[in-house]
């Protein structure tokens, strides 16, 4: 039930989905059976084509995340969580609200180190056509230095593992490049990411920057990677309604990765776009079964240790 | 000599905006004498047309702000600081040393009212072909929501009083629309911008409304001000390259308002782009001469005194 256009959005993405699953691979479906059922029949397909997990609660985009996680114990939401931290499920991932997501994987799942915070990244369209890694974009809106430095070591995981990027390069978001530039949060990152061996970090990285392959991993408060995120979607908006024609406006398209990884809980989560329509629901559970098939979530724990 | 095309841009530029002066305005040169009557005679232009004040020492881009102030009394930085303080000049404008552009103005002309930190701010086109004011843009890398609300105050007079937008709207940057959104700094500067009777403060603004003629007036650190406008320059270069066409990318040049006026500080200052042709440096002399006929700095410590 997540998503501006559910149920019919998520069940035509699930649809699209399964015909890429390799054998081994198969969907559980969280929502109301009923409706689940008939949604499902009106495509011509059995209910007997899923498992389904019936949950009449239904989480509202704008409920409280905590007091969601709480009361709606017989939600898709709280339910996911349930099956996931059960190991029932090996990867949990909806279009429902942002902050009962973040809040619900803590609470349901804990993190895989102590006083770490978990982070929200976004996957970033570059010129060269690669992507790179926006860490964090909005869990965190206070961050002290080293959460930085942890959302550091998690996206630099995702980029090596799920993305395929030897040695991903680490950047942190600036107002200038000289490492003494920047505000009391930046400036004392920089000097802790330095001395983090195990990532690749090049440094202070200009927001101007974030789209011409400078780094594979930009790092910043979830208040700063907010804020960049929702500028250039705004930007993207202008300028897919007047009508201009490019492969880079394209990439920009929040449908082609599908969603937002929560990374620093154990297991996989991914949280889509509100809006998300049937191919984005189709990628948002693509790049789940990518990161339980690469096993990021165990590399994480593992790197986070030793770091 | 400020800028990566000085002195010709600057020169070229100063000769345009010449032409546009009433009578009543002249223009004023702060540079290496013989070099300014060297580069005005290439033009045909008698040194005659213009008071020059020699000024032989040069502020690298790189150079530290406060010690070029201190060290370098020759330049023309310095030097221009001196007339206006002395009101032999009546605006002040360079695209030089940003840093010490910042660093000058606050220690040769001081505030306009006592712990008044000021701001920086940047032109932002609207789809609709209007502008918004977005500050602070970097000269706060760390605030406390008193500075915001100061930035508040002053860019509300330009607002009103240079761009001529009655009772200008100004919103907070934000990563939610709700007043309990955001991160300390946000949450309680939402709250004390709602006090002030003179603003009209419209609320939170989220970033993918910068350019949506939402607001008049974006508030936000000089952090994520300046990350804000250098992530949309650097999409306006990708596009620009791409070989775009559009009335809304072409209104995004920075050459259009041709600089950033320094606000908070007793006499005009505009700093222009280092990147600065002599459209743009016109520009910046066409706003500085703007900020001067406003008697914009007048209505700002009237403003700040009963705010």
């Amino acid at each position: 039930m997540g998503g501006d256009f559910a149920p019919d959005a998520v069940i035509a993405g699930i649809l699209l989905a399964q015909k890429e699953l390799l054998p081994h691979q198969s969907l559980v479906l969280f929502g109301p059976q009923s409706l689940i059922e008939s949604k499902l029949a009106e495509k011509g397909v059995p209910a007997s084509a899923f498992e389904i997990i019936d949950c009449p609660d239904t989480i509202e985009m704008a409920a409280s995340p905590v007091k969601s996680i709480m009361e709606k114990t017989e939600s898709s939401l709280v339910k996911g969580f349930d099956y996931l931290k059960e190991d029932k499920i090996q990867g949990f991932a909806s279009a429902g609200n942002t902050g009962a997501m973040l809040v619900g994987s803590v609470l349901k799942l804990g993190v895989v180190r102590e006083n770490l915070r978990p982070c929200l990244i976004s996957h970033v369209p570059q010129v060269n056509g690669g992507t790179a890694i926006l860490s964090d974009v909005g869990a965190n809106a206070d961050c002290k230095p080293e959460n930085l430095v942890d959302f550091a070591i998690l996206s630099s995981c995702y980029a090596e593992f799920v993305l395929e990027i030897k040695n991903p390069r680490v950047g942190l978001i600036n107002i200038g490049e000289e490492p003494e530039k920047g505000n009391a949060l930046t400036i004392t990152t920089n000097q802790l990411l330095s001395k983090i061996e195990s990532l690749n970090f090049i440094g202070n990285i200009e927001s101007r920057h974030t789209f011409t392959n400078h780094s594979d991993v930009l790092i910043c408060s979830g208040f700063v990677g907010n804020v960049m995120i929702k500028l250039a979607e705004g930007l993207y908006e202008i300028f897919l309604r007047s009508g201009i024609k490019s492969p880079f406006l394209d990439s920009m398209n929040y449908e082609s990765h599908g969603g937002s990884p929560i990374l620093g809980v154990p297991k996989p989560v991914v949280v889509a776009h509100g809006i998300s329509n049937d191919n984005a629901i189709k990628n948002m559970i693509g790049l789940t079964t990518r990161m339980v098939e690469t096993q990021l979530c165990t590399k994480i724990k593992e790197a986070i240790q030793y770091a």
